[in-house]
Order: structure tokens, then sequence, then C-alpha cells
């Protein structure tokens, strides 16, 4: 990169060179910038690492002393969730230890060896898998985002807009993990599915004993049986053993400890697609099986509770992210909507998982509102608030991805800014 | 899949199914049969999932209980290695806690806050970056291997072939991350290469102050100064805060605790490139600067000390890679070498990426010796080790990519088999 083009940039980083100085004070970011926002402290004295052995190797790693990234929880009674800190993670994946959680009874105990998978219905031959049969099948492995459908419904009633909301709170019920398993179809082809099917119920084997109805095209398409979550077994809290993948949908309907499959000829209309996940319109209509996850995007720097703590070239960045394939452009303004500028998408781009765009700006000190909006591959743009006011109500609970907004102040304090638009 | 394809595992499910009856003893696999090797016991006894609410949200998660994947320990007082359980993983991404170890002098305690990085020089700015300066610049993400060049090396002594060797003890030198950073060419860009430039040297800020001679042209190219694993910040015992990446070069140039880079016009011949790293041919030459990873490719399952059970259906499964590209073919064999059929290579198929590849075998019950071994995109073929004996000599002690092969006994007991084939 020229150095014309980041003036702000080099100098400083000359000037530190230059002096023999930290640029502390100065060079604040991202985390720097949030930790010192609530207070200030001496760093920890450590001795100089070339001077002393350091320590062995260890069987499993940890995290490095002051990275200590958390799940931020929400329990409700036994129906709970915890979101992923969205502004702390950098790349595509999702550590599976900050992997957001939504269930509605807890995370069951279940061992491996003994859990089974029915597969009847309408096909030739029901039958029972245990995870070894899984196992034997031909296995294929995916990057791909979940998200809860829920996701994003901090920030949509008019009359409770926040100000102080981190991305965390807004958006956290959205992970992305490389799944492994077996692909579905592959399943479907070994029991035989009889003509006239078009629908499967898929049931977990938690408390709730959740269940949801998918329709056959998605099942035979890219849904997985996923066993496999970032290299290693699929961790408890998304579904250990085995839970249902459909890639780019809500995940309420990536059915967890998934135990029964059921071939059938149309919907089963469970408790959990009738009094939940279903949205109420305005025109008092429901839309009923609003799966696919439409394009989104967030801004995780800067955003609430960062402060930048001097004017000039800053890096936005955030996430972009669609269930109807790859997203293609994502527009950052700085101006409060009035103008909008293409970001720059960070490698990889893959269909169906989250993409990390970036910005960058030239702050000038002044109090803005700064936004993204996502486009994807089907020509579609991530709506403002309004529109999806306009179109589907204020009442709907699900699928609120409505362009968000930061207010910048003055003082570099950065708030959610949605309500000073409107 | 069509039954027809598989008889023998559609009827044991089905068989499973139209009984009622788990298929237990005739269905065991991969950790099922490594565990069945030693002993046998009863399954723990847990409540029925359903019928109890299940353990609230958590900050952070944990794996599933029964799910104990560790890295194996070597401990030569200050020198320390731990090793990825190849064997236990799948997919891509090896998890960050379990990424392969390889230090001089143990790891060492930094502060993100108070470390520092001088590059100087052959440049026309000596400067000094903290962390938050290079998180001011655009990032970049890829995922990508480390292999230590010591990895194989177990199994490459004639005198001292081993036959009880795992997967992980053989080749666990080797991990693959979601990396992520500022790519090496904007921070030099940034400090302006002077012409005549042609090498930079990179020094750790551990015990051993670990130093390595790098080529400009690669410094230029695909090098990136990582900060970000796999999600969150790089983990200590992979050079917390930043370590240089070198996509598809030996591990121990990609320097750990980056704190130096000097640009300059020749190799600096360290202690670390002379004392190590060099490799002694059979003519009494050496071979210096040999930092590309060869294709290379090893069958993880089957693998000591997992058995096969029962004759029928097995899926061999194991990890290709090359450091010069893309894999483009792996050939398995389950003759000793006999015949040759390509497998399929499981999706995500990146550059300077582990592989997984698959093939379906149809095991007769009768004693074999299996192999793969790799393409690339060079039209590189993995060698035999007698191709390696004839080309580098039996001394040198890095590079050892020959092929790996493993032995079926009639009874399904699967040893390490190079030595069979000698």
């Amino acid at each position: 990169m020229p150095n014309r083009d980041r003036p702000g940039l080099s100098r400083r980083a000359w000037l530190a060179a230059a002096t023999g100085t930290a640029a502390s004070g100065l060079a604040l970011t991202r985390l720097d910038a949030l930790k010192a926002a609530p207070f200030q402290e001496a760093p920890p004295q450590l001795p100089d690492p070339t001077r002393v052995p350091g320590r062995f190797v260890s069987e499993l790693g940890r995290r490095a002393t002051g990275e200590q990234p958390r799940r931020l929880l929400r329990t409700l009674a036994l129906s709970s969730s915890s979101r992923t800190p969205l502004h702390e993670l950098q790349g595509t994946i999702t550590p599976s230890d900050l992997h957001f959680e939504r269930h509605h009874a807890g995370v069951p105990e279940i061992l491996a060896e003994d859990h089974e998978l029915l597969v009847h219905g309408m096909v030739d031959r029901p039958m029972v898998f245990r995870m070894a049969d899984l196992r034997r099948y031909p296995q294929a492995s995916r990057i791909c985002f979940i998200e809860c459908s829920g996701n994003g419904g901090g920030a949509y009633s008019r009359s409770r807009m926040p100000t102080s909301i981190t991305a965390q709170q807004l958006d956290g019920l959205l992970s992305t993990s490389e799944w492994t398993g077996v692909m579905l179809s592959t399943i479907l082809r070994e029991v035989g599915v009889r003509p006239g099917a078009s629908w499967i119920l898929a049931e977990g084997r938690d408390a709730a004993v959740m269940a949801r109805s998918v329709p056959l095209d998605k099942a035979m398409d890219d849904a997985m049986l996923a066993y496999g979550q970032n290299g290693e077994a699929i961790r408890p809290e998304q579904g250990y053993p085995v839970r249902l993948l459909l890639p780019g949908w809500e995940g309420n309907a990536m059915v967890k400890w998934l135990r029964r499959i059921e071939v059938s000829d149309r919907p089963t209309m469970t408790r959990d697609e009738t009094s939940r996940y279903t949205d109420p319109l305005k025109d008092g209509t429901a839309r009923q099986f609003s799966f696919v996850m439409d394009a989104k995007s967030v801004i995780t720097f800067p955003s609430y509770p960062y402060v930048l703590p001097e004017r000039g070239w800053w890096e936005i960045e955030g996430l972009a992210w669609t269930g109807r394939g790859r997203i293609t452009q994502v527009e950052v303004s700085t101006d409060g909507g009035r103008s909008w500028t293409a970001a720059a998408l960070q490698q990889p781009v893959l269909p169906k998982s989250t993409v990390r765009f970036r910005h960058l700006w030239n702050w000038d000190g002044r109090e803005t509102v700064i936004l993204s909006r996502a486009t994807d591959e089907t020509g579609y743009v991530q709506p403002t608030v309004q529109q999806l006011w306009d179109a589907r109500g204020e009442g709907t609970s699900y699928h609120h991805n409505h362009q968000r907004a930061w207010k910048v102040a003055a003082d570099g304090t950065v708030t959610f800014g949605l309500g000073d638009l409107l």
C-alpha cells in the first residue's frame, strides 16, 4: 500500500519508530479501544520472554492471557440462548466453543454409542442407523453459517429501538463452521423414497422433542446429517452426535440431536412450526415456512461500545451473509445513507457462508451514522427497516434482515444508530 | 447410493431395523473399532434425554462426554513437540487446541499490548509496528496447512522401520487452520524495500530467538503476518500475538512470536538454518533452503491401532497435501502397490491445504497392504521410500514425503506396513 493512501497510519507508525517509543494512546484500535473505554490500567509486567524458557507442550492448548472471548447468555427458564461475540472474531470460522446456542429445553446428554436415527414413513425400507453406520457412508464437508431466525429482533420495534446494544447482543445468534457428515440424499436413496413423497419430518432427542417439517427438495439437495464441526465431533450444544444441516435456512429447522426422519406427502404442522416460526403479517395473515435467511450484513467495527480515539483512517469491518447463495456486493455508507461505496470482500467468499467486508474510512471527526447493505447473487438487496415494516408490519418476530446502523459521535463513542435515521 | 453398490452396509442396517435391535458388534467402525481393541465395557447408563431437561447455556462450550482428542507429547528438555490426532479428525480444519506444537525453548508468555515488530534493513523507512498498528491494515484470511519438515521421520530409516506407529505419531506434525492477518507485502510496501534486496530475516521473541532467512519473492507473494487462527486470536503455541505464515513451506521458517524482520541482499545463515533444517545428501553435499513441502498423503483410516471387525465395505480415508498448490489426484492401492485406483477428493480442495480423500473398499478378509500416493498440480507424484533413498540417501532428517503403507491382517488388526513392502 503506497504511503499516500494512508498518511495517518504510516506517519504514526513512522513516528513510533523514529522516536523509539511505543505509539500507545495514538494507535488504539478494536479491542484496545474497547478495553480503554471503561478503564485504563497499567499492563502487567512480564519477564523478557527471550531470557526465560517458555512453558512446555500440552495435550490441549488454551487461549492467550488476555484473550477471553465469551458467549453472552440469555436464560428464560428452560428455553435459553447464548450469542457469539461477533465483534471479537476474525476470518470465517467461529471457534466451536463460541458457536451460538438456542434450545428449548437445554442441552441433552447423549452418548454416540447408544444413539439411533430412525428413517421411515413413505420409504421402501425403513431403517435404523447407528452412528457407526452413518460413518461408513461417503463423507462430505462444507463451510456454512447457521443463524437463528430471531436474530436481529432486538432492533426491529419502532417503539423500542435501542442505542446501547452490541453486535453480539443484536446479531450474535449467527455462527459459521465447517460441517462434516453424510448427505441426507445418500441416506434417503438408501431407504428408497416412494413416489408421491414431498416432505420430511425431522425430530430431535431433547426434552423439547423439537420437530420441524422440511420439503423433500431441500432434503435431496444440500441437506446433510452433520456429525462433525470444525474438524472434530459436533459439539453437544450443536446437536451431538448428529444434527440436520440445511445450508442457508433458519437454524430452528436444522433439528439437533436428530433421532427420527419421517418421509411424508405433506408438512406435519408440529407445535414447533405453528406456535413459533410462523410470521404474522400486518394484514392479519401469516407467512408460514419462511425457511430461507435473506441477505443481511452488520458492521462489527466500529460498533457499540467501541470508542474511536482519534479522527483519521479506520477500517470499517463487518459480516454479510445470505441463504440464497453468494454475497456479490456489500456497500457501506458513512453519511447516514446518502451515499454508498462498495466495500472489499475478504476471501474466502463462500456460498451460504458469512463473508467479511472491509472499507477504509477517513473519519473527519464529525458525528455521523455508518451503515452497510448486502446484495446477493439473486440481485436481492438488504432492505431498510422501513421497507421491512411496509412489507411485513411490525408484529413479526423473525427474519429481521433490515440494514443496521451505528452512530459515531464527535467524541468517538459509538452507539446503535438506526433510531437516529428514523 | 443404490443398495446394490453396498449390499453389506444396507443389509446390516436393514436387519437392525427389522429386528429392532442395535447392530452393535456388527457395525463397529473407526473410534468404535479403536475403543473395542483394548477392552470392551458396558456403556454407562444415561437417563432418556427426552424425559429430563438438559443443561443450560454456557459462556464457553466443551466437548461431548467421550470425545477427548488429545495431542501426543514429546519432550526433549526444552525442545519439544506435540502432535495432532489426525486419525480422530474430520473435514479440513484442525481445532486450535489440537494444532501441533514444535518449539525449541517452550512457549513464551507475551502480552499483545506490549509486543512490537521491527521492520528494518534495506528499507526506506524502518518502522516499529505494535499489534494495534498491524490491525489497521487491510486484513486477509486463508486456509492452509503448516507442517514440520521433520514430519514422517519416524518411518524413514531402513533399519528402524516401525510397525506399531499411529498416524498421529508418524504424521501428526501437520495441522490446518484458517489464518488471518495482514499480507507481508503490504507491510514491506509501507516501509519501502530498497533496490537490490532479495532476502528477509525473520526473528522470534522466544528464548531460542528462532531466526530464519526467507527469499523476498516469497515474502512479497503469499506470506502473511498472521494474528488470527480459526476465527480468533492466534494461540500462544502458534506464535501469539503474531507469526510469519509462508503457505506451503516448512513450518520452522514460519517464525512464531515474530519481533523482527530485516531486509537484506543475502541469506543470514543463522544457527537455525545451518545446524538444522539443512539436508545432508548421500554424496556428502547438502541441500540448503529446502523450503517447500512436497506432495504427501497418509491413510488415517484404517491405520494402527484400528481393528476391522469384519470383512466387507469400508471407506478408506486419508489426508493429502502439497506446498506447490493443489492436490490433483490421490490414488489408493489395496494390494500392496500392484494396482492403483483414483480416490474421491472431498471438498473443499484448497491450494496448500490438507485435502481429504476417500475410497470405498470391499475387504475380502485376507491379509494385504494398503497405500496411498498423491499427485499435485505440477505433475509431481509422491515417491516410494526407495525412490527417496535413491535420490537423497538415508541420512537426511527432513522432508520425508514417501508413500506410507498399512498392513491389514486377516484378523483385522492394522499395523504400519512399509516394512512389509521392502
